[in-house]
């Protein structure tokens, strides 16, 4: 007799958790399950109208049922229906688990518990056959890349430093971001958040970008496209200059990818992502490069080094100040530093790696062209 | 003294009551509060990043908190700050908040109340603002279907029925769908989902579509572009067919046309949407097009008519079969009855529309071009 499961309940679209365990994604909302002791009594209940997706693309050792085993009506009755064919006593839930069903199913008599932190540690780490999912969104952003650059160096200049496009409009940020998703789009990968911010809008590091771009000021852009087939993301961010930069911007781009370059270096299993980070800051630090409020508001290196990648675009491990975990190996992880000058703008250089057995595997295969 | 709030948690982009409530959309996640009988006192918890953000874009007499009034730390540690400097003794929070937040809330002394149904029933009825805001991906989806007819009008036919794009390839579901996308980016909005569904796939409603395209057979594109400026969603399905419809193709076409026409006609205020619902499917059947499960599987009329459309692409008010409550004025919703039979295809034709006093506004000015 089993007596405890562990239970998802979401879309596989905006669930992530639910899309690794059950290679399911739809738009509406389906049930996982998994009996703890009993690897062979894991499933889905689907609605009728997902029941033949479902058998096409969950594993083949599934049990997936429907409306005529579970019968029709809400998540809850569905569960309850669950509960009682295979006699689960208690639910294991996520953190993130609806707080109205759970308090529902406790009345119902069902224990849900949640177990705490990642739900599913194991996605930290990437099979060989998942690295080369990350690849092709990554490969759709550097094409993407490679465009943009190309419609910024193909522009003019105008009087008061504004870029003119090759059709004699002002080229703007919103220019650019198309640009750039028109290339996502044909690797099947949409490009929503895609950053393309110029001038001070680039000191700001969530400012997606509006309006005109200028020459001999930087501009960020970052692309994070998410393959429509698979779910799995890429992530890249570049930073270049139209003409000669600055000298001040000059050496916060060679000092955001030395910094880069350095702590790629120290990544491999056993190192703890909080002291690749603590390193990436003193190492501004010790260029002169300040971190704090000033009177213009915050600037220097003030977000996280980087961030897992896989089925969700931020997701462990965390190369932060507060991920003391080592490395393990297997990890795909970002790197990118970045430093922001409300006076000027901000630089961030981004690169995505595997860690291996003996440091890591560099996924970003783009160069770092900044003046073009 | 106040002892009770409205609590959401999540990020702008994901939860959409929180975007309705403090018109901010942010990558992170970040906390709304509003107390209960205190009009006054309501704001947004938001990182040091986002600060800018929600000074920009929060409502005028919005309270905006940052690490400085809060301090740093975790979403529940900022919680207990908020109880604490208000006063909080209970939090009145959505059905969807997590669950672990609320049990370590409960566990540190504050109720935690969840609001049964949907959050804001404000959202379903839409200010001309609103309205405004849904036309724009609308005319997206418009536009970008008149691309795809093009499309398809000019391709030619193989040996085999298949579609020969001007290029010289085959059209496939996967091209067309690009065009479509490509359209809806010049208008900033993004496609994902976007199905372009050709022969036996247009029988399954969440088919997106893959591989050839054929004359003389059913081509379902739906279409549900959402504006990355504003959040607001449009909806659009068309059926068409390259060369001419073979009879029973045409005989369908022609049935769910008029029910989607007709069923328009009884939407107005205090009208039920169950019985509007009803009315399509009865008028399905008197017309000799079955319903059910026949030995090729799920077939006929069997999906909801339509739903409420505005942040959410599927929101109240539901016009299904479950749904008694009766319209009040100002829904925007979608008409979009299908005929679906695993032999030869399916058919949808969508509207969306605005609920008036004496009946509707169809938003939707696009024709229901069959053949090309």
């Amino acid at each position: 007799m089993n007596k405890s499961s562990i239970i998802i309940v979401g879309s596989g679209e905006s669930v992530s958790d639910l899309r690794y365990a059950s290679r399911l994604s739809t738009p509406d909302e389906f049930i996982y399950f998994s009996a703890a002791g009993d690897p062979a009594l894991h499933g889905v209940v689907v609605s009728d109208l997902e029941y033949g997706r479902a058998l096409k693309n969950c594993p083949e050792n599934f049990i997936i049922l429907n409306s005529a085993e579970i019968g029709r009506g809400s998540i809850l009755k569905q569960l309850s229906a669950l509960a009682g064919k295979y006699d689960f006593r208690e639910f294991i839930v996520p953190e993130y688990f609806p707080l109205a069903l759970a308090d529902d199913l406790r009345a119902a008599g069902i224990s849900v518990r949640v177990r705490r932190g990642v739900f599913f540690p194991e996605r930290e780490f990437k099979s060989s056959d998942e690295i080369e999912l990350i690849r092709r969104p990554l490969r759709a952003a550097e094409a993407a890349l490679r465009r943009a650059r190309e419609v910024v160096a193909a522009a003019g200049i105008g009087n008061n430093g504004e870029l003119i496009a090759e059709d004699g409009e002002i080229l703007t940020s919103e220019k650019l971001r198309f640009e750039i998703n028109s290339v996502l789009l044909r690797f099947n990968c949409s490009g929503v958040g895609t950053i393309a911010a110029g001038a001070l809008q680039s000191a700001l590091p969530h400012h997606v970008g509006s309006g005109p771009l200028f020459a001999r000021t930087p501009i960020v852009m970052d692309i994070f496209p998410r393959d429509e087939d698979t779910g799995y993301w890429g992530d890249l961010t570049r930073t270049i200059i139209r003409g000669k930069a600055p000298e001040h911007i000059r050496k916060a781009f060679d000092c955001v990818r030395k910094v880069r370059d350095e702590a790629q270096k120290l990544i491999r299993p056993g190192a703890i992502p909080s002291e690749i980070h603590r390193f990436a800051a003193e190492s501004f630090e010790q260029a002169h490069f300040f971190t704090g409020r000033d009177e213009h508001g915050t600037c220097g290196f003030f977000h996280s080094l980087g961030h897992g990648v896989g089925l969700d675009i931020h997701e462990n491990p965390r190369l932060g100040p507060g991920n003391h975990k080592k490395l393990a190996g297997g990890e795909v992880v970002t790197i990118e530093p970045g430093l922001y000058y409300p006076e000027w703008g901000g630089i961030r250089m981004e690169n995505l790696a595997a860690v291996k057995s003996d440091g890591i595997e560099l996924l970003t295969e783009i160069d770092d062209l900044f003046e073009v």
